[in-house]
């Protein structure tokens, strides 16, 4: 491996200069830089990070714009990102844009194609249009976790069957002999969560149960949102025996909800989330929840901002990392009435 | 506000060759690099990020060095750091170490006084000798929720009175008739957090609680090990009726392993934590615990780092940010003997 040493010796000048030609350029003599540099070239030194990115006219960052990194699913795919990027020699700069369209806006300003040689979008505060004209200043924008009925026609997505992962919960309450069922909808910067309705929806109908038998709810994606939601769907509907929330931890409002309410869960309410977050299995009771391939989604959308950033091309691929799983734990269990009857 | 355009003009080129100047200059003929610079200095252009980073031989970004992102604590911390950088016009770099001083060295090579000009370490794998190096490079070096008995003597530190923290712990479940104490005390990367634990003793001993009534178990900051030490703890000790962890996640799982021992939690046992994570009021019971301030914490270390960058200075100083609080919820009550005879 050739050495900064080395390239001192055929630049003829000290370390210290090759260092500041890599770092402050503008403070070095043109023509030392011009030798610097042309001593870098024919050895194929490989400088540290800033320095390969100046030599390249790129750097070795890509950053991830996620909308609440308060949200715990956040922490999690972040670490899994995080590993996947090291792995592969980059740094992952992680930008918190708290749900604002204008910070979101002023991060993609300032480190798109500068800080940043790749980006991907966890957030969709930003309309695909905006995302697509950073994408054509040549940075490599992967959208991920994309949540719409149609994939984007200009930004290559990294998703998952959303539909199925709601189809799963359906499928296993209408099991359970549930026969009135609630969904908490939640709603993080990218809007309501529609799709994992709509599969939950479906899937119910498919099982035989009436439109009627579904009463929905919107609430955020919090914990304390998923109580509020479930305090008001309980009062208007005090017969339901199970609820679907499209994400955990608004399942776990619902749980606490119940519990202040004196239902007990699985006993008098069933309650299924989506995610599988840390917490899922971590709170009592513990929740049976839909899970997803997070530690998938993080490495295959690196993989692939990566493919982008190195090989200087695009793509407006889909792609659709393995189906959920439904993993059951204690928060599910028989319809009261089909307890009664046993 | 100079622009782009303008600069462009008194350095009689177009706009995308300043913009190439600014972020490639070794793909820019030396003289035109040279008059670019120029008439960004005359005019004083303020350029964006890392235009500004180079012109100024530094970049506009801080790192966040921390071992665990998983731990709730953390994103906590980013999210009141990261809206502080953003608020100065900075960015925030989350460094995620995994416990492993390899990969903190790493981070730190590739990042320090390029990428980023200033360091936030959180964690403590690496001896203060080789942050110092980092510092003597003209780094920016800030050690927070720094957690040893002696102040740094090279380095800055943001610190809380953690002792008087475990202090709180102690006279409130003495206060409640406790005579019977267990501290679960956490081991993150930086070692045991024995000041939590000396003050929690200290103050007992104040109380005219003995030695003999106090029994401490170590574990690691996490859920799981607090619910594994505690399963030990109350299986050596079982008339214990009070139990202090040194962290929020460590006191849920005490929580946990509580109720799997069909102990009431506040009726048989009290339990207090400290940190107040964002699940500590969310979890059944809620939890009384320390609380410390995060998010001052977080915008101290900040604005002592971007004063280290923008002043070129170093400090040695140590910043004691306000005393921690006690926050009183629902898992800590009176002492089981006290209750019946009341």
């Amino acid at each position: 491996m050739v050495t900064l040493a080395e390239v001192a010796r055929r630049a003829k000048v000290t370390g210290a200069t090759v260092s500041n030609v890599l770092r402050n350029p503008q403070k070095v003599k043109p023509e030392t830089v011009e030798r610097v540099m042309a001593a870098i070239r024919e050895l194929g030194y490989r400088p540290n990070l800033t320095a390969r990115a100046l030599a390249r006219g790129r750097t070795s960052t890509l950053a991830l714009m996620l909308s609440n990194i308060a949200n715990p699913f956040y922490p999690e795919f972040v670490l899994a990102a995080e590993r996947e990027a090291r792995k592969r020699g980059y740094f992952l700069l992680v930008c918190n844009t708290d749900d604002d369209p204008a910070i979101t806006r002023a991060y993609l300003e300032q480190i798109a194609g500068s800080l940043a040689s790749g980006i991907i979008v966890m957030n969709t505060d930003l309309g695909e249009g905006e995302l697509t004209d950073v994408a054509n200043r040549g940075v490599a924008v992967v959208l991920c976790m994309w949540e719409h009925v149609q994939p984007s026609r200009t930004l290559p997505c990294v998703t998952i069957d959303f539909a199925a992962a709601g189809a799963l919960a359906a499928t296993h309450l209408s099991g359970l002999g549930h026969r009135k069922f609630g969904a908490l909808v939640g709603a993080g910067s990218g809007g309501p969560q529609t799709i994992r309705l709509d599969g939950f929806a479906r899937a119910l109908a498919a099982h035989g149960h009436s439109e009627k038998s579904l009463t929905v709810v919107h609430a955020h994606d919090s914990l304390e949102s998923g109580y509020e939601a479930t305090m008001g769907l309980l009062h208007r509907k005090p017969a339901l025996t199970a609820i679907f929330a499209t994400n955990d931890l608004m399942a776990i409002g619902a749980m606490q909800a119940a519990a202040d309410l004196g239902k007990r869960v699985p006993d008098d309410l069933s309650v299924v989330g989506l995610t599988d977050i840390v917490l899922a299995h971590q709170f009592r009771p513990a929740l049976t929840t839909v899970r997803l391939p997070t530690a998938e989604i993080a490495a295959r959308s690196i993989a692939l901002a990566l493919e982008m950033v190195e090989g200087g091309t695009s793509t407006q691929d889909l792609y659709v990392v393995r189906a959920p799983e439904l993993i059951v734990r204690e928060s599910t269990g028989p319809a009261p009435s089909r307890r009664r009857r046993a």
